[in-house]
């Protein structure tokens, strides 16, 4: 369940997010004025797949993987968000149900917007509609690089190219990263098994100078592992044509 | 290039594709207005990556790729869209360039519709731009089913999986189709090399009642193929949530 702590208020939040920053300072205002803000534990589930989608949320800060089981009870994971992601945004619109669940998976801080009043205002005003239009393009572009990645890049590539994404821009090498979750689930949001991304991190650290230690990894040869990766993608590094992973 | 020949009036075509029926009548005049039809041949490059998106189109019939050239030089499939599917509608808002390659890969017709007066439409005309939300939202909703499909089923269940989505709603076995394009493609478009898919598909033959003739494949037992591939999916056949492959 949400606990309530001493958190910021919501608009110093919405103004570090960069699709926020685009909107009209009234529009801003309202969102604010409809919106509330909660702290979940890791483990808490949001919210089920086919539950009625009540709420919109966006992420100020932690992690929450969003998933589906399959008929045999597999889990597929579609993705893992963070800061300034926005979870069941396609309910506005297109379905009334989520169309998949979601768990934090890191203690999180969410800001959690009502579906009807944030649709009314999508419905009321035009450029708040334009700006989302704005946001769904950008995932679907989001979306198609990934798609790109999983035609052709192999496992090691695939575990190289999300080491990459977690790297601030301008950093230079020796860079120690700390994994944000942990290995398995690292694994599947890659779509592999975990002793599949144990046997490709290991050809990984073979191929490229990199050291594991628990969940740190020191990237020793930055220009070694962005040329082994993103020879198999269409994008250079940095990917400033993808927002933030 | 692209031929003229005698094709129907574009408002006919519109009528016949869902997104369309769902706007007003004025604004189907506006498209109208401001659109044209061609007809291309297999093989035409309707754009490259990077070219300034000057014009959206909208597939009538036939086939497109859209792809994009990795670093090394491997082309990776993005996408292949037929009937009713928009092509570089994301650089209506959040792009000025096409983000693929887009090639004719079946004989095909094409609406073609001017960026710059479209986008003018979505900003002149509230309700275009929420239906366009709406259009993008389920691309969305279908891009993360596709997602799951790659992290979980295997080669024989994904060719399953686009050999059920070319079924009509309500056909019974035995059901004959023609594979839309060649299967070179189609492995690509699945994310498998050439080999993988031929291996994979003569495992799926083993596996659930098939008959393969060249690019005919008859499905004598449709419950057998359903219960293989959809064991690993989180939607039940037929995939109502999804639109049109």
């Amino acid at each position: 369940m949400p606990n309530k702590k001493n958190l910021p208020p919501i608009d110093e939040h919405l103004q570090s997010i960069p699709f926020f920053t685009t909107l009209d300072a009234s529009v801003v205002q309202q969102l604010v004025k409809i919106s509330s803000q909660k702290a979940y534990h890791k483990g808490d589930l949001l919210f089920c797949r086919d539950d009625v989608a009540s709420h919109i949320y966006l992420v100020v800060d932690g992690w929450v993987k969003l998933f589906r089981e399959t008929l045999d009870g597999d889990e597929a994971v579609i993705d893992v968000v963070n800061k300034g992601q926005l979870i069941g945004e396609t309910c506005l619109f297109s379905e009334t149900n989520y169309p998949f669940d979601a768990e934090i998976i890191e203690d999180a801080t969410l800001i959690v917007l009502p579906t009807d009043k944030l649709r009314q205002l999508a419905n009321e005003n035009h450029a708040f509609s334009l700006a989302l239009l704005n946001l769904l393009a950008q995932n679907q572009t989001r979306h198609e690089h990934e798609i790109e990645h999983r035609n052709l890049q192999n496992a090691p590539q695939r575990i190289g190219c999300f080491l990459l994404r977690l790297c601030k821009q301008g950093q230079t090498a020796p860079i120690t990263l700390r994994l944000p979750y942990d290995k398995q689930l690292i694994a599947s949001r890659l779509g592999m098994k975990a002793e599949t991304f144990s046997r490709a991190l290991a050809k990984l650290r073979k191929e490229v100078n990199l050291t594991v230690e628990g969940s740190n990894v020191t990237i020793n040869d930055l220009d070694g592992l962005v040329s082994h990766v993103c020879a198999a993608c269409s994008s250079c590094f940095p990917c400033q044509d993808l927002s933030k992973q």
